[in-house]
């Protein structure tokens, strides 16, 4: 079949032309200089760069005729969008660690690949150097899997764990963050929870092969946890993350980033620091959790370099959205909830039954502190969000309230 | 090239010829026959059964002439290395679960399938539905890796980690897991460390590249692990494994199996139960840890049909063994070390005296009980095993001793 064929076909080098100049693209082309004997061995042909494009310099339709792989490198979805359609549909094979680019364009670049007969990787988009795309894509191809969890961004895992470990301020933990390099100038795509929601919609499709559109995955970051949350959560044993969730059931897909408690046990519970990490659930394997550092430069080029070997052995797994399942509207979850309260009698009264009328059943409840420093720490059994939303709401208005009530996502699944 | 084209290159369904009617066998047959519908999707091609072997039926000649692929799944060496290299010689792609197989005649297989234009997988042998094999070979095919790390069977992770819990002895936990099926009746490959020397050979000649033969594999098990061991550990946050490990460092390969302390942090240490878990470290990536549920019938099937998928796909990676890596003769190792002792003056004296001489550098020591009952517990620094070793020999010889001493490897390496 002409559309699976690998870069092995043409004999001599692998031509390599790379787009891109940045962090990513100069680890790439050190790491393929330094590696090349290595990619001969495992691949049988040996990579030659063929041409580097950058912002600046390097003519893209001259490097294209002179590749017979493009490794795009540069970020962003214009112009990579229009050199690597142009690439597949020219029957270059691709790799790409954009996943901007994969989760807004996935469908019809898999639908140019194939009309170029050509292979199209991303391992890179996903989780840096773990190889979460080829698992799901091909150890895991033929299984069907219930739900993808996932840490994928490193930056709010490294200030969420410095918040939990040292007791620092959010602003203070991402200043930290700024000053080592794991967070951006402008942390806004990280923090907020959308560089997350790029990648869950990528491995929601291929886990589902259900076309999950980036506008139907909502999230939250974590601007709004306070150092209170973390400090009360680990007296309860619980750790915070920036959890993405993919989930199917009952003929629904569901997708959505949000910070969330886990308890011990839970596997993804004691990934620290700027790591990655993605559990994937499916009933015939039970469960299997991958972890390693999120990315950087040489985790990203190893992740490409990969997908570069594997291209030149040949044969990439299909990528089909076939499923008809319907974005899923209702949630059920667990939920903690922190309200800073006048301390007189009749308030937890008040609020219990506000959340019993919307059928919010509580776990466990802590008052805090006295007087005017009184604060309820609450935790509600699973159940349907809207409800638990509906009575939040109404207690937000309650006069004995003394501040907004925070409330944060818990999973209460017991995995040991 | 003809050696590495894909089963996809017939057209029509994949015949699947599976040898072994067992446990593994009839969980393969029965995914092969839910999934078939998803591998024809992913793969492009749908899979039919031609023929089951089993001990007492079939014919393996004519199981072979109506195939594509041959599943062994029959277990042990022989026949299944002679169906093996026939299947691979005259050019049916194969895959095994067969770690025995792999693990003693692995490169002579992938000689067969070489000769043959034949792909060769075998992601089952090791770690059940962990995609170990398939990460080392292909995610990281082009980046030295430095090491590999692993809980590798199931068996003696949940007898160790039920001493470690419930206080059991180690008699009382086999049994538990003889009960519940983790164990066989004869758990002796499993307990002794045998299972897993021929995983960790598996993965050292894929990770390095070097040819490791099982019998450059010495292997402790975790028969004379005492709950005593246990107790005082888990008083000092560690938690013990039976790890296998491969490092290779200074042009030499060393691959061990024996039980092990972690601190918490390692990225093993939280791996309880019947779970199975490997790290690979390398200088690009840092280290990516994956784990999940051990063998067991419907793991070790999930396993099998995601290369049965990538055999469609076509094109399975190299696996040649290039290097020239020398086994390593000398180990350095931190160690736990308890010993029942006379409490009266100058015993502790005596034997930091004889560590000292042999250049062993004591990070702690904690004396428990008093009088008859009085016991040592010392934790040494990293150093050369040989000395540790010998200073033991003499300890043991002690006059002062009421027991045997006890020694156990300590891994004090920081990951957070």
């Amino acid at each position: 079949m002409a559309a699976r064929r690998g870069a092995k076909d043409g004999g001599g080098p692998v031509k390599v032309g790379i787009l891109g100049k940045g962090t990513v693209g100069g680890a790439f082309r050190k790491l393929l200089n330094e590696r090349a004997d290595m990619v001969e061995e495992v691949a049988g042909r040996r990579p030659r760069v063929s041409g580097v494009l950058s912002r600046k310099k390097g003519d893209f339709d001259r490097i294209l005729a002179g590749s017979d792989v493009i490794v795009e490198l540069m970020g962003g979805v214009d112009p990579a969008r229009d050199y690597v359609t142009r690439a597949l549909l020219e029957g270059r094979h691709v790799v790409t660690a954009n996943k901007q680019l994969v989760a807004q364009h996935g469908p019809e670049l898999v639908a140019a690949a194939k009309k170029g007969g050509a292979q199209l990787r991303f391992e890179a988009a996903v989780a840096g150097a773990i190889p979460v795309i080829r698992v799901v894509q091909e150890s895991l191809g033929a299984v069907p899997i219930d739900k993808v969890t996932g840490i994928v961004n490193g930056t709010t895992n490294y200030i969420l764990t410095e918040m939990a470990r040292g007791g620092l301020s959010y602003d203070e933990a991402l200043a930290q963050a700024q000053d080592l390099g794991y967070a951006e100038a402008d942390p806004t795509d990280d923090v907020g929870g959308a560089d997350a929601a790029a990648k869950m919609a990528i491995l929601a499709r291929l886990a589902f092969g259900a076309p999950v559109r980036l506008n139907q995955v909502p999230y939250e970051g974590i601007e709004q946890i306070q150092p209170d949350d973390l400090a009360y959560a680990k007296e309860l044993g619980l750790s915070l993350k920036l959890l993405g969730v993919a989930e199917k059931s009952h003929g629904e897909v569901s997708v959505r980033v949000f910070p969330c408690f886990l308890y011990p046990g839970h596997p993804l519970a004691p990934i620290e620091g700027a790591f990655n990490a993605v559990m994937v659930e499916a009933p015939v394997i039970t469960e299997i959790t991958m972890s390693g550092p999120g990315a950087g430069g040489p985790q990203t080029a190893s992740a490409v370099l990969g997908d570069l070997v594997s291209i030149v052995n040949g044969g990439s797994p299909l990528f089909e959205e076939t499923s008809r399942l319907r974005i899923a509207k209702r949630h059920e979850s667990a939920f903690y909830m922190h309200l800073e309260v006048e301390d007189r009698p009749g308030v937890l009264a008040t609020i219990t039954e506000i959340l019993g009328k919307n059928e919010v059943s509580v776990r466990s409840v802590v008052q805090r502190g006295q007087g005017g420093d009184a604060q309820l720490i609450m935790v509600m059994h699973r159940g349907d969000e809207r409800r638990f939303k509906a009575a939040l709401v109404r207690i937000a208005k309650l006069k004995a309230l003394r501040a907004k009530p925070r409330a944060i996502r818990v999973i209460e699944e017991e995995f040991t």
